[in-house]
């Protein structure tokens, strides 16, 4: 694995030399996760588990991108939103970018809901150039929540500045949370919730979805193990349709 | 200050609410930066100046954007660049959306050459909308490097990878540095250099224009104190000209 | 009820005037569907389903778009793609459109897997405009294939030119299906399906990907009405959440 | 002749295996058009001269576009216009689509006014791309006019919901006419009528710009066997001059 | 009637302060005609023109736009040709800032082929916007050149290096005129000319379309005489559409 | 030299197949200039400078752009300005048609400050096209400026409507320069100026920056060489830096 933010061009250049044809691309959104979270909860998940993943398959992992399309919580002070266009072009270039240094697949790790649209145009539109690219979603966040997490989901599949995030910042940057302002909420959801966009601050006035209350490190820690899992095996699962060229590295911690 | 990365809506509520109408933007870039330097020079320095600034002013410090517009450096591997339409794409977004809870004057710390059109473009681009922002591109760079450096300039106001950018990485991500493929590099520029768009790997090999040799972080931080100085006056004098509404904060260091 | 296209400016003033707020848009596609279905298949699918929902609301149904975003079959002569951004576009104009002259909720019917980014982006442009628009992608349409078909999915959710589409097509257009051209296909999908977009003539060189023969339009005519049955309460949901204005006309059929 | 909708896509590689390399687009709108005549009404005539022209030349006959830019009828409920832009881009990727299989050249049948900017500035942009195209805007109508109608013209050239057209509707879908509701208008025009875009609201209460009383689906008849001649003449013309590769199919009606 | 490139801000602020609400636009192009005509033969005559006009109804000259769109030119030596879409960018520009200081009028006098579309298309935008323009391609050149010119013409209503356009740039800039090297060209037209965009170095080696040299000075006048007729009274007409608000001003020349 | 506004498009060919690869571009601007000079006074100057160059390296002369972007003027009647992207746009079409048929240089002569970011925007984007283009912005101006006039700046290197251009106008156009309305003016500016977009009308009710009054057309010949001189030697060292293809005419004044 190498780290471009920290990595000289040598150092590149050396590892695409040895073969290095993977980057993984954290995409990450600046934006509200209640009064007991960083505003940069989303970066710092999509970073955390980009890290694992680069480390696994011995890739090239990107600084993630900080900001992203996250309209949704745009009525809170602090969220800082690119537009749906902006975002696409960011991750276009981005791409277009590694590929023109050798690297032939770039994984992008979303880290944001409000992201899906316009990273998945960007992939659709870099399939139209042969450009190869996945997008990951939290693949398996479900399953991992329901077996991690005591409290129930605020609906289903939705999570935010809950006991799931809560207890992933504590693994990731126990500093930014502040225990002391943590409260459940759990607002009721229009009947039509996930089948239009919904501005956040019109159905919850702390920006909390669920129970942060119960959130440990050791949960968060537990929770990144098994993303990192379906994530792995998505990716995985990638490389072997293509042709199966990129393998794990054999340093990478055992998951069995 | 605050720190929008590792602060809650709340805090930014608090601020806002306490009269902070002030926002840093660091806007870096990933590019080489010789053998001896991370591809996250651009991005360390305009967040190290940014986050002075944010002290000084006691303003908001945004996440600093860790891509810009680096075409004169895509022919070496490492290097990500937006294109120029993007970089101003991104900054457009970033001050609108600050402008939407209540900042009123925005300063761009830029911290790539590239970037200087593309963002000076947004700026004339947000004066038309009445948006206030200012981008400071290292005033003073070049009286400050004439006080501290003790190698000469590859070109007047040219530092890449030079003595200038390795005290400051120095003083500020010293893990980053290997001094032990630091080099010296001369390269012969033609005549018109500055004129038009180059491609520095045409000029450069190792991608160094100066002599990193003597570089320490001493110096760094004396750069960064001058930066500092010289970027705060520039502030100043802006704040002073909308009206003066905004002071630094007592707690500031004194720069006398 | 009213359609567009056979009816007079006039027919949609009184519609409006005795309260109509709802428009149904069928978005289609002309891409392939094996040598036994017509390249009109998805636009008759959502046509089908619209003119259905559109009787139920008493809502305005509209003409539907022919061509949608089908770049994954455009290796098949006929498959004729508008882009994505075309797509998006297209429905711009059109939700902005009704909108003008009183329409305060648009329900997309979307035919084709391919409109899915575009519809929704547009979607997420709408609703920082506040302009009211779903867009339903055959909600319930594995519940009802897994009630109705006989053969197995090609992948879980995946059904193209197979039992279902030849059941609806049946129903719909029987002049169009050629029986005699019915040919089972369940391509080997790389382990990566669903992941990135695909070629489908590099998966099924004939186009299909399940098992056409068992179809019957008696299979179709209940498909829709399961169809029906889940996008109906998926709109009734919507409307319920903005207040509940819309009210299913009293000659619709009932469901129970 | 081969209608897309109603092919698969074996069909279309059957055709243009045999030799087939011209393509029909019938490019509509959905316009107010009286109180008399359905919205669609441009569409059904685009769609009318467009299939026998395809029948004559043996050609594909693509599915009708039926949205246009209409922006002088969008004071009329009903009326639901696209922009000028996106009508070109629906043109470009259309004509790009077909040509991508095999068809050298497409005939746009035009049935809007409205849209012979956006379709001509398409045919222009295409013309860059040596693909081949041209945009029948009625050619002979004038003369078709004269000769078929007993009433006057609105203006020069102008018809609009009167004898022309709804007897043309009469031939092609006659279910669709209100004979009740026909009422002739001859509105007073500026003296600049036609030389700038304008609103027909607020020329017109009714949209009618004529007397549709005497309209016949006789006339009708008459009026599409004219204009297919004009339209097959330009179009033999064209391919002619391209070298005369397509001729008319030998079964096409004898027109002398 | 005053002249932008000439005045000051001062002169044109007291000409709109006197009532002054019309502007005049010469839209010219950079383009061949012939080895004996100046390229900028379109902006000669369009300028020619637009002056004529603006003294006739003490109007506000702008400067002649001196490139266009001349796309069919291109492959001559010295074309220059703007893109469509830049060349409705460039008028959309011109007539907002000047609808900007208060003039409510602006009349397009565009003397190249390729820029009807383009100005059309940024006139249609304009009328979107409540933007009053008006484009003349010369109207009356037909009736005026069948009365002045001795020679035929190349195909109905072209022009091109022909008697016509060498009589008005020897009324306009006799200097720019080589009569030495005048030939007449009277290329076979392909079957479809005018039915498609066309390269006329294709078609015309010289570039020539007509026979040039029984030009004279007198012929030029005349015809400009002529074209001041018809575009004045098509102007006149399109003012009292308006309401009349503006008229020729007394000092205009006698046409009778 | 040779003057594409005024030659036809053999000359052209004949100047390219002679060896002629460069082309000289002015940019100009149609903005206020006080009530003194004539709105078109930053075109005069490029042009007249362009003209210059274009006979001492033997080019090809382009037609002066007469409008430019001039955003910071917009307050005053008569400025016309084209948006930033429009001049973008505009530069590169230009620049991209001389390429089509030989140019391998071009020089942009840029005469309005507006103009900078938009002609420099162009000339990165056709650096990654491999076209090779300099843009010109007064090098020398200020010292020319110092050793001719006899009047303060109002500004460091800031000239408007003042000594200099009042000189140069005189010089290139005396018809246009109104003595009896020239006055100086030198606006307090505020303390942050030339760090963000201004308003001229802001700062000076009349226009004018500095004081017109000691102006000469003397002191305008003797700027206008000067700035030749500087202009002329940064265009030898592009040239020499390109492999010195290109050099001065034999006929080019001597500047010793």
């Amino acid at each position: 694995m190498i780290e471009l933010a920290t990595s000289s061009w040598t150092d590149v250049q050396e590892h695409v030399a040895a073969g290095g044809t993977l980057a993984i691309l954290p995409f990450g959104a600046l934006e509200q996760h209640g009064p007991h979270l960083p505003l940069s909860t989303d970066t710092l998940q999509a970073d955390g588990l980009a890290r694992r993943l680069a480390a696994r398959f011995d890739a090239i992992l990107m600084p993630p991108v900080p900001y992203g399309q996250t309209w949704d919580n745009a009525g809170f002070p602090g969220t800082v939103s690119l537009s749906a266009a902006t975002t696409t072009a960011v991750c276009l270039d981005l791409v277009r970018a590694v590929t023109g240094f050798g690297i032939t697949t770039t994984v992008i790790v979303n880290g944001d809901y409000g992201n899906r649209l316009p990273l998945h145009s960007a992939a659709q539109q870099l399939a139209t150039e042969s450009v190869d690219v996945i997008v990951l979603d939290y693949p398996g966040l479900i399953e991992a929540g329901d077996e991690v997490k005591e409290t129930p989901w605020a609906a289903p599949g939705l999570c935010h500045a809950d006991e799931i995030e809560t207890s992933l910042v504590m693994a990731l940057a126990p500093g930014t949370v502040r225990s002391d302002r943590m409260a459940a909420s759990y607002p009721e959801l229009p009947a039509d919730f996930g089948m239009r966009p919904l501005r956040f601050d019109t159905l919850s006035p702390s920006g909390v979805f669920g129970d942060p209350r119960p959130a440990t490190a050791d949960k968060g820690q537990r929770l990144l193990m098994l993303l990192e899992q379906h994530s792995a095996a998505a990716v995985q699962r990638h490389l072997d349709a293509l042709g199966g060229a990129v393998h794990p590295s054999a340093s990478a911690p055992d998951l069995s």
